[in-house]
């Protein structure tokens, strides 16, 4: 197989904080599979392959395009049976399902009202005008009414990440004793502010440190300790 | 093996809205192990057994006592291991536990801070007096106080059930074709506000019913189709 190539979402700084990009970077790592990072913004991806694609991440092998964070998963876990598996102790991956749909409906969102702006400030120009419009559009309000009140969102939003301790309470990766897509998507999650925005989402005692900090350390992948 | 015993919660209605008691009375039918409860209200608890429990359920099987839901989930999976499991393609329970973690730190807190009061309101006068002085030391306020802006919480409460629906849309169960302990979880937190509470914590149209209506349907246990 000729070298993965992956479409990744780039900020004016060029920092790389699509928490769904870093689901498929780490999963690509995961396998072991060498890839090349494809930068883009915005509004390069309608763009990408057969300009289909609305969203990225996006991967191409060999000829075959993949889009969507969790048909990536699929895709890989499906080709690269040799390679560690991505759902462990989940044949039928509905711990690694349940996790995504809880990320995507409930901490996505909520971690969204509170740095929808500081992500647009990190944008070039062009990418600022076509952010503010769609994403006001679907929040129906601006960018700055969003966040207004993002401090007391906070307590909500950190008492809402308590099954993630509860399950590191007993295992150091969600997944058990070694990390798997579960992990990934959650980390995303923490990822995407982290690089977007200066907003501190986790109290400095906050346990989920420690497992972040372990996530970092597992693959020597661009942007992953970037600040 | 005797019948066992199972310590259930009971209001001044006579009803059993216990989502904790929910649990292990479905564990008890889904591994086809016949029992019989014994009703007690929140200050006969410290009566039950050798006057160590504090919280209900408690079974007692042989001899052998257990409190904690989640503590009888796992003594039924070990002691019953030619009955149906549990965790049906979960050999390591994390997707159960990460349910029922879920459920005890995001769920039940938002469905107790809507129906509180009509939780008090069910019980007997005794009883009344140590659940609101209990619950109101632990919310800091008074139980009035608590359910007063509910209708305001109620459509962040509905959107925070969107992983179940999802898991829903691709399963007739949460555990896949048949049920297990992470439905009996989720169906045990939707129990309690039903048999607790006149609010309607579901809208009409939730697609949650059609899975609700289907726990409903799995065992002929007393009080299970009660209102």
């Amino acid at each position: 197989m000729r070298a993965v190539k992956l479409y990744d979402l780039a900020n004016a700084r060029d920092q790389r904080p699509s928490p769904f990009c870093w689901r498929a970077k780490l999963s690509l790592a995961h396998k072991g599979i060498p890839f090349e990072v494809v930068p883009v913004r915005f509004l390069d991806i309608p763009a990408i392959g057969d300009g289909t694609y609305r969203t990225v991440p996006v991967i191409e092998a060999d000829g075959v395009w993949v889009g969507d964070s969790s048909r990536i998963a699929d895709f890989l876990e499906q080709q690269f049976t040799d390679r560690p598996t991505l759902f462990p102790d989940d044949p039928e991956r509905i711990f690694a399902r349940f996790i995504e749909d809880w990320v995507n409906t409930t901490i996505h969102p909520a971690i969204f009202r509170m740095v929808a702006r500081d992500i647009w400030s990190r944008l070039d120009a062009d990418n600022q005008v076509y952010f503010r419009q769609a994403r006001e559009k679907r929040l129906g309000t601006t960018l700055e009414a969003t966040v207004a009140d993002r401090d007391s969102r906070l307590p909500a939003f950190r008492a809402s990440l308590e099954p993630l301790r509860a399950t590191l309470k007993r295992r150091p990766f969600l997944c058990g004793q070694s990390p798997g897509y579960a992990d990934y998507v959650a980390f995303g999650a923490l990822q995407w502010p982290r690089l977007a925005s200066d907003y501190a989402l986790l109290a400095a005692e906050d346990p989920l440190h420690a497992w972040f900090a372990r996530c970092l350390a597992l693959y020597a992948l661009d942007g992953l300790n970037a600040v």
